[in-house]
């Protein structure tokens, strides 16, 4: 499959595609058509057929899509043809939350171990995933093909765990320290929490309701 | 202070500023300029000052922002200026998480209780915090004054759980489960971590790395 020029807004509605998608099987739907996809989705629908002509259309008119089809395009264009081993960087709070997270087996995420420097925390079971100490970080990356480096460290260190993480050949990057990482060469998801919690604050505090 | 028409784009970065700003504070930062904190946050100056023209500018031209003064006047547009108690329904492994995650307290966001249908969690305690069952939601938002819901269910109960949550008074409504709630009339931030890694992947997958 050939896919060009996609636009950021387009990935960013891809995994809702996604999601949506596993519903409908979930729920026995077999076709749907744009227009209904569009509205589940709170969509309209020839933005639905445009989003989808970017990686080649997947459906025949007026007939609709095929559940089961559309999901495994959309599967293989998400890359989750494939596996990728992950290490998480910060046995703390959020790094135990995503060790024993359960979402991510379906999307082949597979975290196989934490990392950290405390000595209390060295050498602990998370969840079934072993705590080793950062100096075997580079070597742990080699050694087992991990393909993404989850950062859930402080704001001081986040940066130079990323570098490491790159050094060691890490494809790719999901950031939950409070600051934004930047690795040139490969991507980087920040993901900061607290800052949707806090829109949401602002969103209160001025009165600006969800309309529809 | 009169907001008025602040683009979606402005409010998702006063977040930003926000984390920026205490950075700066807890390293000793006195004034910074508009120039500076652009390249700190990769934004452009001119952008920072529109940002800030939005609420009224704040600062000297010329001779940059005071960092207390500014973190103030942001915390206050953030309408950081309350306390938001908030209580978590699903006291599973993200609702886990989310009663454990103490960088909410400096934004005053104060989780008071769980909530589950589950017997062997309703009843226990979570990080301090009590597991209520689902029958005492509405009597425990109107009696505790909860301006904030958070939702961290599944996919299947969660527009029922934010119809409860509005009719019981909660003000905004921070949604973890795998689907876009809606509400109108109240503010809904659906945070949807899968999302991002989904996102990861696809970037991954297509070699779509970050410029720099």
């Amino acid at each position: 499959m050939i896919v060009r020029k996609v636009s950021e807004a387009v990935i960013r509605r891809l995994p809702k595609y996604y999601r949506q998608l596993i519903a409908l099987q979930a729920a026995g739907v077999e076709r749907i058509s744009s227009g209904k996809l569009a509205q589940q989705m709170r969509l309209n629908a020839s933005q639905v057929r445009q989003d989808f002509n970017c990686f080649g259309g997947f459906g025949q008119q007026g007939y609709g899509y095929n559940v089961q089809h559309l999901l495994e395009e959309i599967r293989n264009i998400l890359a989750l043809d494939r596996v990728y081993p992950a290490i998480v960087v910060g046995a703390g709070r959020i790094g135990t939350a995503l060790a024993n997270f359960d979402g991510f087996s379906r999307d082949n995420i597979q975290i196989q171990a934490l990392f950290d420097i405390k000595p209390e925390l060295v050498g602990q079971t998370i969840h079934g995933k072993p705590v080793l100490h950062m100096d075997a970080l580079e070597t742990y990356i080699r050694d087992n093909g991990i393909r993404i480096g989850i950062i859930a460290a402080r704001r001081s260190t986040a940066q130079d765990i990323a570098d490491r993480m790159q050094a060691a050949g890490i494809e790719g990057i999901w950031n939950f320290a409070p600051v934004d990482v930047t690795v040139p060469g490969i991507p980087v998801e920040n993901l900061h929490m607290t800052d949707s919690l806090l829109c949401l604050c602002y969103r209160i505090g001025h009165q600006l309701a969800d309309m529809e």
